[in-house]
């Protein structure tokens, strides 16, 4: 199909499309003429892929990018798919201060008791140390235990989650959904908290109903 | 306290502070003299603030600035500054092309069956869609039904916020408690999410112990 059908098949503009062209984001299409190319059904696949990392998942460029090699890449597990896609999404920036560094060694403390098996430079153990340093700023004074029912809830959904990628049919949707997945329902997740919080403080702190 | 014990107190760097002197997301100090003021320890708490929505839950200085508005505003409920803190945290972008429309009328339909009493214009109803909207778009024959398993973890989270917020001594730390709450824990539950998955992914496909 010609660009233009490609941009409206996927609902990325054209521009926005030789933008990810450029950025080697997309790979380029069969060439038919000097200035025209050719995409296929795995373009438009790939296309609303980077949609869903960029546009919902607030994933940056150099984010997706990486992510999209992860998927790329032949060989290596799906377990190696998910940690690379875990480190494209890790938001922590640097330790400026050491705040990080005391609040990880609780975190870590604590993790340790969950029984979860990680590894010692899992992204995402930053990330919970810097929300745990900013509690622990602002003055709440609470221990990492204050994660225990976060915990329970992450610890189930992600054992369904992991099941549902195990039991799909070839490696390409596999990874496809390992990604998609980790991304898309994180934002679902964090949306239907957010409801819920609506629906309860409704009716704890007697709003009328809408 | 001088602006250099302010930034060493808070961790952030002088330049920053005076960015967010500018920016009016910190109210400016007790002047001493032309080129000096004098902050306080409300100047301290408000930086240690914004640093939790900037940095932890990455939110942009105009998102910021709005949450911070909604705490600084006198009356209105606890109800009233959780939704202000939702409507600045919303991410979705305008829906160019009409696909959210479609996922938000189904989505909408489920939320329906869920038994919450949801505003009709909740800014997370949009984030769900779009989320709803990505997977359809990349081929999934999912329904809103997907997010069974999620909205059960979500009601049980919310519903223990909710109740620990209305649990505390006076409503400015009410207040701060459902932003910094909302914010941070929606990030320590993402990580959480993620190190799950990495201990179950291990243990299902086989990978070694790290």
């Amino acid at each position: 199909m010609r660009i233009s059908d490609l941009s409206r098949e996927s609902g990325v503009s054209i521009p926005t499309i030789k933008f990810y062209l450029r950025e080697g984001l997309l790979p380029p299409g069969r060439s038919v003429a000097r200035t025209q190319a050719r995409y296929d059904d795995l373009h438009l696949r790939r296309l609303r892929l980077i949609r869903a990392l960029v546009e919902v998942g607030g994933l940056s460029l150099a984010a997706a990018r990486r992510v999209l090699a992860s998927i790329d890449r032949r060989g290596g597990t799906l377990h190696d798919v998910l940690a690379d896609a875990h480190s494209a999404l890790a938001v922590h920036g640097p330790d400026d201060d050491g705040r990080r560094a005391a609040a990880r060694a609780e975190t870590d403390r604590w993790l340790a008791t969950t029984g979860w098996t990680l590894a010692p430079d899992s992204p995402a153990r930053d990330d919970l140390a810097d929300a745990f340093a900013a509690l622990t700023q602002l003055g709440w004074e609470v221990t990492p235990e204050v994660f225990d029912r976060y915990r329970r809830a992450a610890d189930e959904i992600a054992a369904s989650e992991i099941e549902y990628v195990a039991g799909m049919p070839d490696r390409a949707a596999s990874v496809e959904a390992t990604v998609v997945g980790t991304v898309v329902f994180e934002r679902a997740l964090a949306a239907l908290r957010r409801l819920a919080q609506e629906h309860h403080s409704r009716r704890r702190f007697g709003a009328p109903d809408p």
